[in-house]
């Protein structure tokens, strides 16, 4: 894959850009999130060229993302599931298809609908919440250094 | 910007990643998001080459994400700002940056803390949140055709 590593940032958010910033990459997280396991089917649903499909699931394998594991024993065939952090990044997808519901199709015209398994109800929009659980808009924040920032961070904004 | 566009694709998520996934985009949103407005200051930020630059910017402005004004009448000098959806991609964003708080640097080394401008206090890690409040893993999320869902989606997973 080529890339520019942003390994050197002091940022929490280009650092899983350099992880996920890629539109393949995050159809391959959205497919695995769907329950989607087959190399052959992530191609499908995607479209993706072989070759591109190989790279991008490598990649995502070995930042830990997702984890291969043999459909038998023996045999050279692999299935592709989340590993823990993989499975964190669950409200960055959702937070996108839900921002695309909302701008792209428009909200009755949505594509996919997530329900929540226990009481099959569709899933609050993600939202930003302060501590006392108000929901919190762009303007509403501030950002100020934290205990690993490193001096660059006061002068970036 | 070379990209093969997925604006083919009957899903949410392809779309928003059409638009914002490319890690120099999620860059410069970051900086947008902490109120930086300027080419020069988006460059030092991120190190990007300036032809790189613009063509990320125009690609934003054009999918109306970022809106350009000049910074005074009959000056060529521009300032960045979010548009209305442009705004509302902080939660995706915020995701990204706690998910790296998280995965990469740990909690105790995260590089910038966000705090809600009112109460001064940390805003709380996203989450998917049930109709009824509570806080869901991946797993506990299904998947079903919304009303927009063309034949494909059924077959998708």
């Amino acid at each position: 894959m080529t890339r520019t590593p942003l390994n050197h940032f002091n940022c929490s958010l280009a650092r899983t850009a350099d992880i996920i910033g890629d539109k393949w990459c995050l159809l391959i997280l959205r497919d695995v999130m769907n329950g989607v396991r087959s190399f052959s089917k992530f191609q499908k649903n995607s479209g993706i060229a072989r070759n591109i499909l190989s790279d991008r699931l490598e990649h995502l394998v070995t930042h830990d993302i997702l984890e291969k594991r043999r459909t038998r024993p023996g045999v050279e065939r692999f299935h592709y599931y989340f590993t823990e952090q993989g499975k964190e990044l669950a409200p960055i997808l959702i937070a996108m298809l839900q921002w695309g519901d909302r701008w792209v199709f428009g909200e009755d015209q949505k594509p996919l609908e997530l329900l929540d398994r226990d009481n099959q109800q569709p899933i609050q929009p993600i939202q930003i919440l302060s501590s006392e659980g108000k929901s919190l808009l762009t303007d509403d924040i501030v950002p100020k250094p934290g205990p690993g920032a490193d001096p660059t961070i006061s002068q970036a904004f």
